[in-house]
């Protein structure tokens, strides 16, 4: 049976972004679980959710936090599964403080960091990892993959009706 | 049998950094593959060796690329794999063109990047990965962050002997 | 016969800016085509465009596209035709992401970067372009420049009767 | 009597810097005691030494880190005592990651930040922390204030034969 | 008797952010002032008030400023005791021109810098100075960072009853 | 008989980088004509050059400078030509500052600006431009392009040499 | 008799923010002219304005533009007059581009430059530049700086008003 | 008689780079005082100074500082003579902490920032300043500006000699 993936955030403020995350596991019917958990309020919660993550079924680890985001590095601190970052756009700095705070990992303690507020692609990278030893999602990401061109075909189809009434 | 990894560089001149990654995985036993493959100067084999690598048997694909950095992109674009980027310092900017260039990934292709020539990372990270699905792998890798943690315990030690002199 | 101005933008959402490229070219009666293609979501179809792009009676290759701005970069690695790429403005990052992902290329394969969502400016630079062996354009050039100046004068004229209400 | 201050460093590299902070303890005669603990590579020990700190007779915790510096922060949520962060120029991006990682923390956890390599002004700022309920810091302080400044003026003294010369 | 805290701001369009900061000193019921004065424009002010501020029972002075941030830097030159900085975000550049304004300090006159905007942890850094020798402030700290916990758990509790629904 | 080539730097400072562009459009045996005028300090020969290259038979124009890199931008208000600018990296910034000053040009009057310090690129797509027009020309890019495909071959496999021992 | 200002902006969309300027050169009765003159458009106006305004009767030139601003550059280049840039703020990274483009000027051509949309600072600075050989221009400086001290206290007064409501 | 020009920095460390001010000063006979004071460790004798700086025959005062470059803002506050400010570019940020606090001063303050380490322009900025009333000096800047221009010319001709031989 596949792994299970978790979903945290530094915040609840962070849930209408990472909804993208959990539709889009959703999508793949890959079971998860999201909590709010801060590296900085409830750091021995995330510390000790890290620290048994695998044993507890998990094959990847989602983080999700803005600002100083150290959730993700804190995390992978705690564990050997891949812990994949993602950097939230705060009030100010445009998320460029969360994406370095999230990417800048020292040797031998890597996040896999997505781009700023790139919820959907953080699951679907969790997808890709869970389908390395998968058939079938493998199978499905390629289904996808796909779909995702032939939705461009179309809008450039569409696009050609615009364009001929310029 | 585990899979392999796949290490691609833009350029022969990312190779002094790039040994890292190999290094590491050779520390893993993990097999892999290294090549020079250019997202502009040779793109087509590029993208050839993005879709059969599932086929030919890897697990994960690095890609090591400075300025602006498309090679990891271009590779997540004809491939499911998890693909790992790894944005190189150059000449100028210190490297966030790079860095920008690998993780602000549109929606449906993520690049899983890390830190700025962040080679060894890169390489853990893959095999994180490969872990998921490998018991042996994951009990290595928790042993390998067992001997860094003791590095950093006896350089703490060390410390006070220096200190004392102070 | 002048040489056709393709112009390509990585997603639909980015034709409310792009429309104004178009509109430029007609301006000029200059030939265009416009589609969608993605250098991550439909890479083999943007690079078989690109590689026959001067066959199919193309002289410039417009590239728009916003965060990790791939597609110009790509365009550019399969043709000798010039490529001039528009860094879009996305939500974060200020549109600094797509520039320095679409400018910083390596040796041997230039993008003829304009500013960030320079969608007129694109325009301009091809009809140069193809100007540079089509004098009747290069008059048409002249004609506009000279209308820009004096929509500049004009301008400051009506200011000076709105400063003089201060 | 005082309290002493902690002053933890991410990683052995980072001793030539924070030697500053030593040394200008020193000259205080504050007592401290200076470790390395790593966020990501010796987590649970930094976490305790954060948590037993006030316990332990500290009264000031400095942490010193670069790239993406979760140190301070990871210790600030692990106590109630004040925290220095001195973000620590790295390899790339000239410190500007360890600043954000540092200072950026979310409502309810601060980090003092001073400037990047600030290791001097760390250590001047926790005998001001210290000072505040000790009034011979307090003179120490002011008396050192005062030193510094005959030392501009000798150097501007000194300066005046110099300019005669050019 | 705890000392007094200065909050000090450099325009009363400061005012709306600055609020947080007086409402977290009322909860530790630490006594405060408050005032309008400028590094530029009410500069002898601002001097004479930093220079009495520890003789008129003052034990922290807190200062916010956006742009050129000059005010805790100022206020730092003309006494000993510790200076808090928030670097205010304005219209342009993000905050970013505040921060580097208030954190990059000289060796010796160090400004305790928070997070753009951080009017909240501003106050919470000053309370944590004062705890240093003021155990019931320091219980009253434990107790907030107690409820902060509650408060994630709380959230995260609310969040699964969300997701159920998702 | 195909068009000349400008190439103009701001200073002759920047003469060793610039090398590379002539070096290049030698490899075309494209004609060109090297200067050194200045937008601030040779202004009207920098206007009357651009203004009359048309006329002296040039098809494009190459500028280089530095830091608020202006000659780029002078150059192509006084001209209808295409003109290429080439960032150069000073003292300070690492080029950004010459970067966007070159590129983020106003409605109507573009500069095609390639990478900072892109020489050679600036020389090629200059060639680029050229070859629109002048089949020969497009027949030497399209020879070059796969020699540079040949170059990145020969390197990979010489780096399989060097991984073996590895 | 004083010498007059000259205002010149890029384009008459920087209208709403220079008006600042004239209003407060109105307050010190100095004379000015504005006028819109474009770097890129009306570039041989712009030239001949700088040229000719010392003979002119002008003292100061204030220069306003956006993105790429050359302007205040371009003007330098053909007077020996004391040039204020004013950077303004664009669609795109926040003023930055404007902000360089304007200071970073090569030796020998300087322009002074003030913040990002400074229009009042801009015009604060002309005068006091012409003050420095007019004594009653001076004299009304030291009156303007003493009211803007005056009300920064007023605001003090009346926040302690507020405050006391807190 | 024409005023003095005053040239402080905030460290001797500056002396260096502000070497260049006090060479093109002499270069125009204008008369200077060259200080070393520091806003942040002797802010009084630099308030001071600037207070009295009129009354002491100064016309225009140039301020040098690295890092939060608060000297010229606070010599600004205490003045109504024009302040002229030169970034430094310090150990870390490439100057860019420095230009952003000398450049982005509150209306009302304007410091005439120059480009960092614009050390010779600051020289040149101050003599246009009171070249504005003296004619004498007016007519040795067109000069000047006259030597430069041949200065460009000669460099243009001896390159030629040196394309001829690429």
């Amino acid at each position: 049976m596949s792994k299970k993936v978790a979903v945290i955030m530094g915040s609840n403020s962070d849930f209408p972004v990472v909804k993208s995350t959990l539709k889009e596991l959703k999508k793949y019917n890959v079971e998860f679980e999201c909590r709010v958990m801060s590296a900085h309020r409830t750091p021995t919660e995330a510390a000790d959710f890290a620290a048994n993550a695998r044993d507890n079924g998990f094959g990847v680890i989602i983080c999700a936090a803005g600002m100083a985001a150290h959730l993700a590095g804190v995390v992978a601190g705690h564990t050997t599964l891949p812990v994949i970052g993602i950097p939230m756009k705060s009030k100010a700095l445009e998320g460029m403080d969360a994406l370095l705070a999230t990417v800048m990992m020292p040797p031998g303690v890597p996040v896999a960091t997505v781009g700023i507020d790139g919820a959907k692609n953080a699951a679907v990278l969790a997808v890709q990892i869970l389908a390395v030893s998968d058939e079938k999602l493998a199978e499905k990401l390629a289904e996808e993959k796909q779909k995702m061109a032939d939705g461009v075909r179309e809008k450039d189809a569409d696009l050609q009706a615009e364009i001929a009434q310029l």
